[in-house]
């Protein structure tokens, strides 16, 4: 109703649908939408539909959006209660339901039934993988930023880089999602006026893991910081990232460029480089 | 080959296939395997299968872990590559090919092709959503454990509860997951002696969330901390979890009992109550 008269855009909604959290709906939704860049679509989170009630209300929902976009939305749903798909289904969108197509074929191979039990997957399962997460993320936080280097023994890695290069996202990120101990140290100006690895990170050389950064693009957002600083120009960043490049090589540490990646890239691709294996699946 | 000739159980190996991050594949595959509780999975990703090579490193694991389990391997799929896909599908495996399923009905209803393109969703895909997150991040951590309360105009949520309730967590997820700015701020002994909020909360009462936990639970917690203090004892935590819900029936703050919920159902959670938008989709 609050769409103007004369809007004449196709305009689509995507709706997530779930008996949880609803991540895996938007993984999945996310990762098709993604194919189809031309297109804006008007995403609807709907977790934690439990009843029969809370299915009713996600069919209006869809069906209201059918009607104001006068196109059929689209609904991904992992939904797995039998009647609130059935509700759902009657709602007038295609609906993609990744239970109705994958458990089938899955329960077939495997020889038995599933459990058809919602939010499964982001529950807590056992105290310890919880206690795991937790300490992996208080540890990136007790060794942000090189706050601290008299814990490394327990690190599982140690990223490196130059200011804003992206190590502390990349440390919480790596400590939620699979309860990784990762520290991180930011090389500095003062680092490099001996060209040589801090003595601290020294006995650690195999946790390292280096982040590279293109010069223009920490320029850029080192601009943000502080504006127009000796900080932000082109040539100390320039000058910083040779420097780090040198000793990388020097003492071989792998590294990866992260201008073009999210921290989720980031991430697994450090992971793939190194082989170091989650605590947490 | 490392297996004891004498290993009788059933071993089934699931993996997790993909052109990007494969956090999609992965989330998929949980969800699904989390239905079938009684079966212990190997649990194995392959991302960045970017090349022929890749594909047919994968189809040679998969291969592998078929003749050593003596069972037909799951491989969860989001490669879009025609060809990789084609390479992969060869294998002696129930491969569940998530873009095979979902990929055509969608185009004919969105009446347009897809990108074919891997790695879409997980990837930067504008700056805008880059600096917003990092920027969250960095206010989470700023603004953790109520180190300080100045920049609570710009927080979209405060996160209150006693220590170790899980606000921590809880606040870098908001960031990283959602964009939200996040603050969270400790309920502690001393702000219970006058029974009221803390001066510094009080003109941002419509920003607080309230956490709670089962005192048993936070005894069991703080008791891996400091076993035997007075801290960890169970009279301790339950004058405090009393007190503190006192004050959010006082003040009508919104709270959640978060005992036997992962940070992931927290989060989503504190979203449906409040009806917060998320920054980032």
């Amino acid at each position: 109703m609050s769409e103007p008269a004369t809007a004449q855009r196709a305009r689509r909604t995507a709706f997530f649908v779930s008996g949880g959290t609803g991540i895996t709906a938007e993984a999945l939704g996310h990762s098709l939408l993604s194919q189809f860049g031309d297109i804006d679509f008007e995403q609807v989170a709907l977790p934690y539909v439990q009843t029969d009630e809370d299915a009713r209300d996600a069919l209006n929902r869809v069906d209201r959006a059918a009607r104001q976009d006068e196109q059929l939305p689209i609904v991904f749903s992992t939904l797995v209660n039998h009647t609130h798909r059935e509700i759902l289904a009657d709602c007038n969108a295609l609906v993609l339901d990744m239970f109705a197509v994958f458990l089938d074929p899955l329960e077939q191979e495997l020889g038995v039934r599933s459990s058809h039990k919602a939010g499964q997957s982001h529950a807590i399962r056992d105290e310890e993988a919880y206690r795991i997460r937790i300490d992996a993320i208080h540890f990136a936080l007790d060794n942000d930023d090189g706050a601290r280097t008299r814990h490394y023994e327990k690190a599982d890695i140690i990223l490196t880089g130059v200011s804003r290069s992206g190590k502390t996202p990349t440390s919480l990120y790596l400590a939620l999602q699979f309860g990784l101990y990762a520290a991180n140290y930011p090389l500095t100006d003062d680092d490099f006026d001996d060209l040589d690895l801090p003595e601290e990170l020294k006995p650690y050389r195999e946790k390292l893991f280096g982040l590279m950064i293109d010069s223009e693009r920490l320029a850029a957002i080192r601009n943000e910081r502080r504006a127009n600083s000796r900080y932000a120009s082109e040539q100390q960043c320039e000058m910083e990232l040779r420097t780090l490049e040198g000793l990388y090589n020097r003492y071989n540490i792998p590294c990866l460029d992260v201008t073009d990646l999210s921290i989720e890239e980031i991430s697994t691709r450090i992971l793939a480089k190194t082989g170091l294996q989650r605590r947490l699946q």
